[in-house]
């Protein structure tokens, strides 16, 4: 099944690189960037103390944008393999509401993290942008495919990215995935709707 | 016109309360929990030096309490005076915009930060359940109102919050308010549709 956070093969040198940006995804997504620090990101991905300037010269904020086109692969992906947009959907809702639940409800959105860094997380906030540039043409395509006129189609996926980021918070404050079960049944029917005209 | 965190009146003692809540929910908005630090809370109010444990006894874990009622305050508003659910919609949308294009998409949704804000903060994550509930409990009645029959109208009123605070989030990534206007024209159709069956 899908993650919200892609998880990657296994082979060494690449491997603890991809471990570190996996760590830092889901650390960014929990935390935000302020209060996830570089120290937790090594411990979470086990890799050798001191590596993070060695694979990410650029630190904690080539670190934001690695995690936050990570965390786009992952919500795009269902999209992207030409599954239905209602399948992708709920794939995405699906892989969200494990997280929140496995996570005691911590797990958040490392593109949101990085949509509100700090300014001087030089490019988090770009990578951000064309991340969900990135699950927006996904969605659009995938819901053009099924029948929906271009337009609404690219609004559509607009409220499906929004309103799943948005649920995700309401779920943390509420403890509890109702919002997503929600928000999936509205998208759904807007999606049908949409198909039919 | 309505702000998205309402102006309170000017009274002295009370008001300078009032005007630190005002800038922390700014400035929890804007940063998050972690970075918006309490010096930056008494600057911005201009609040004497030495008045937050006077006026907060609570510390900055109180601030993103109050910030969070604030800001649920100021969302729910329009709902609760009775608006028409759409001119309620409308009314919170145009808040937003005005206050990302007049920060440089620095704005931010208080209630957010409160959800996100980490365990030791006591009380936080509550008020944003509470705030929440608030939001949603007028924008339920604005829609029932309306003529929408419950369920629905508590499931609207779900991806109405939640695409809001997701296209917020949007927004400041591609420095652009046109998240906030998809949202608006496929939430007003929704409701509208809602209200015909």
């Amino acid at each position: 099944m899908m993650s919200v956070i892609a998880d990657e093969g296994d082979d060494r040198e690449t491997d603890v690189r991809a471990r570190m940006v996996r760590s830092a995804a889901l650390l960014f997504g929990e935390r935000g960037f302020a209060r996830a620090g570089l120290r937790d990101v090594v411990a979470d991905s086990g890799a050798p103390r001191g590596s993070i300037y060695h694979y990410f010269p650029g630190g904690k904020a080539q670190l934001a944008q690695e995690a936050a086109q990570l965390a786009a692969a992952s919500v795009a992906e269902p999209a992207e393999a030409k599954l239905d947009p209602i399948a992708a959907l709920h794939a995405c809702l699906d892989a969200w509401r494990s997280a929140l639940t496995a996570s005691d409800f911590r797990a958040g959105s490392a593109l949101a993290a990085a949509a509100t860094a700090p300014e001087d997380a030089t490019g988090a906030r770009e990578a951000a942008a064309t991340g969900y540039a990135r699950w927006s043409d996904a969605l659009t395509a995938a819901l053009r495919e099924s029948g929906v006129r271009r337009k609404r189609a690219a609004r559509l996926a607009t409220v499906a990215m929004a309103s799943i980021e948005g649920a995700v918070v309401l779920c943390r404050a509420r403890r509890d995935t109702a919002p997503l079960d929600d928000i999936g049944r509205e998208l759904e029917a807007a999606f049908e709707a949409a198909q039919r005209r």
